[in-house]
């Protein structure tokens, strides 16, 4: 201390002026957690966490910053939304902005041909912050992976079942997994006519028809994009369609919609095998087949599915998806690592948890089930003794600090913290060895003996 | 994409070059945490969790970084060791250094008088790593406090009893936790006849007697810091004691050695109240009062202590320590608050529990209890539903992911993962209805009938 540099004592003044000046603050796009939001996210991050472990994946952690350089590239135009660190001397880096580009470059420095693994950490974009809407700076992802060699539709079959498993189990309400897949989308392009250089564009238009009319795409696609009305109204059959599975493949198969396509009738094929083993995992009723969906087309190279909410009191829109994106974890590794991923919209999972909270009532970011106060003076010690019984047993108390809490200041403690039960300390119990249970919700009073507190 | 700047078109290029020219590295002074590594940390971490909440702490969580000038002048030196985010246009950001000075933002933000909170996350600290030492350049933290008014002692037993059930349960062996008095080491300086100005100069010197002997520090104090003689000498009747908590008031007491200081009296007095605690608690036997104990003393205005392992396998020294601070979390509200903490150092604890496992033998990272497997083809349906059966009950199971695996492999992934028991499904067994469960270790195969397979 004796050592400060100019700089430091500058820092130090003007710290000192701010602090004075105005009360701390966020910074923009960020926020913190309360115990009530806390116990909600650690409730579910619990519960996805045993799926994963029900189906034998394991979990990896990456730092939270990487290389610049393992990122640069990746990202496109949102190659901008980075956050640097500062050029402090040593290497440039950079905040992770997902949690694949930093998985690739794990399974490339692990040396890996296959992993199972699912990561949910925070990620960071300078994007423009709505919180209103939810959109902030940092958030969490979640992501579940398998890299590696599969039969048809196999890995693909238990992402899915992973998916539902995970949205049932923590309890968004009703939703539906919509599917599809890239290569039906290919061949849908070839039928109609239309080069295969035009395949994103095209499909940028028809991912809109969850939102939009057919009337407003397919303008957009003949005015906008340079579509032929032939091509259009020829796409028009494909992109109307969905449904359930297997009705959509009967329909499909007798229409003959895909025989003009080799691969489009392949395609289908494996759709095919894929029902049937989502039969087996009994989950089809939860799939729809629905050949506008055309998300994320960049990447994905075959299966392709969004996870919606279809409770009318949530209406968060996507909250998972992902398909299979064979040339995405291999980025690093010069390997071809075939892969089927899911990203779990946990963010919107959590507002939709708070917003049921919210409603259902107050959130107990605690879960103290006793409070052990005390009537009388210099109890500290025997509400201590106790609470350590309690503890013991794996009876979660808790006990006021102050050395003489009045009566009504332990009550009131015990009622705002939804702490369900009481037990009374005075002179005259500790000396007869009989105590004072007191149930809050239900008024009820019980006399119980020390030496059967935990079985009371 | 149509529109990429020059820049990012440069920074596409010689991100392809790098690729190509090198394997992807990590940041320095980071790493990944494998799935073994996982399995043993999110262990720890939920034992210590429930402990937290056995004792009615909440659970907040704070953002990565935070403006600059909150992180400001909190540091001294060691402020240059905080990593600053570039300066993209908007606010100047840094990396979080602590949990200490995020906390102490958050409870003036929302302008809290009391909270018992906890919070496990990483650090940044631009420090030089040494990995082979388990110094990184992000790492975790684990703090628990209990902020807001206290009767004496009381706070500081209850935060005592968490610290030892935590090292306790999580199991890294034998440990004691040392403990002292900030106002007993003002009175002994005071006793001393050494002026207050050097009591920290002074105290750092004595901090170094659990590492070098009484000789070497008294001529530090007398050579280095112009220490008189006789107040070397009177300092070396405190410093050496230490011992079991009741015998050492008993002897400090009866010797008087605090009688000259009214407030070292006063503070030796509060000891007494709280060794009577600790004894409701049972935890006396493993504490010790030790008067050489005076450590991170700017901060500390009460009870001091630190957590030692005892076992002679981990010598990594510090696992945790802690005391009463009234100053530091009020640092933003501009009012006294007044909190007394606790610091696990989990990473250390982690490195033990990583130790231990590695003699143990193999971590598993997977919970996966039954691998299904096949003999013979287009068996994936039905492994599918038997799996789909065993999820249902909550067994964790697992499938490979071929159309058509060999037997041999199947069973060389079962021996691998360390997954205790295979189920063999083949024509025959699917027919019959009638399956096949070996236990792997043991050797041994059970028939069961598909009705009865979650019993078995």
């Amino acid at each position: 201390v004796g050592s400060k540099s100019a700089l430091e004592l500058f820092e130090d003044a003007v710290a000192s002026k701010n602090m004075e000046r105005r009360r701390p603050k966020l910074a923009k796009g960020t926020r913190d957690y309360d115990p009530e939001q806390q116990t909600i996210r650690e409730k579910a991050i619990n519960t996805i966490t045993n799926v994963f472990k029900q189906h034998g994946a394991v979990s990896i952690d990456t730092p939270v910053f990487e290389l610049k350089e393992t990122l640069t590239g990746k990202y496109g135009e949102d190659s901008k939304l980075i956050y640097d660190l500062s050029d402090q001397g040593g290497e440039l880096l950079s905040l992770r902005y997902d949690l694949t580009v930093p998985f690739a470059r794990y399974v490339a420095l692990k040396n890996l041909a296959s992993i199972k693994r699912f990561h949910i950490a925070k990620v960071y974009r300078r994007d423009q912050p709505q919180m209103n809407k939810g959109r902030y700076r940092e958030f969490y992802q979640c992501d579940f992976d398998i890299a590696g060699p599969s039969g048809t539709m196999v890995a693909e079959s238990e992402v899915l079942k992973v998916v539902c498993e995970i949205l049932t189990q923590v309890g968004v309400g009703e939703f539906a997994v919509k599917i599809n897949d890239r290569v039906l989308l290919d061949a849908m392009i070839e039928i109609a006519g239309i080069d295969s250089s035009m395949f994103k564009s095209v499909c940028s238009s028809i991912d809109k028809l969850d939102k939009e009319p057919w009337e407003k795409v397919r303008k957009e696609l003949v005015v906008d994009k340079g579509v032929t009305e032939e091509a259009a109204d020829i796409i028009s059959k494909f992109v109307v369609l969905n449904g359930e599975c297997w009705e959509m493949y009967e329909k499909l198969t007798k229409d003959g919609l895909f025989n003009e396509s080799a691969k489009g009738k392949e395609a289908l094929e494996k759709m095919k095998v894929l029902f049937g083993y989502l039969d087996a995992l009994e989950i089809t009723p939860r799939i729809r087949f629905d050949l506008s969906l055309a998300r994320g087309l960049d990447y994905y190279t075959g299966l392709i599915y969004e996870a919606v909410t279809l409770d009318p009191d949530f209406k968060v829109g996507s909250i998972g998806g992902g398909g299979r994106y064979d040339g995405l974890v291999g980025m690093f590794s010069g390997k071809d690592i075939p892969a089927v991923g899911a990203s779990i919209g946990i963010e919107r999972v959590f507002t939709i948890l708070e917003e049921k909270a919210k409603k259902a009532g107050k959130v107990r970011p605690t879960s103290t089930v006793v409070l052990v106060a005390s009537v009388g003076k210099g109890m500290v010690a025997e509400k201590f003794k106790m609470c350590n019984e309690l503890w013991k047993a794996g009876i979660a108390a808790e006990t006021l600090y102050q050395d003489n809490p009045k009566p009504q200041k332990q009550l009131d403690y015990a009622f705002e913290s939804g702490i369900p039960y009481i037990i009374w300390l005075g002179e005259d119990e500790i000396a007869g060895g009989e105590f004072k249970l007191k149930d809050i919700e239900k008024k009820e009073e019980n006399t119980f003996k020390r030496e059967t507190l935990i079985d009371t």
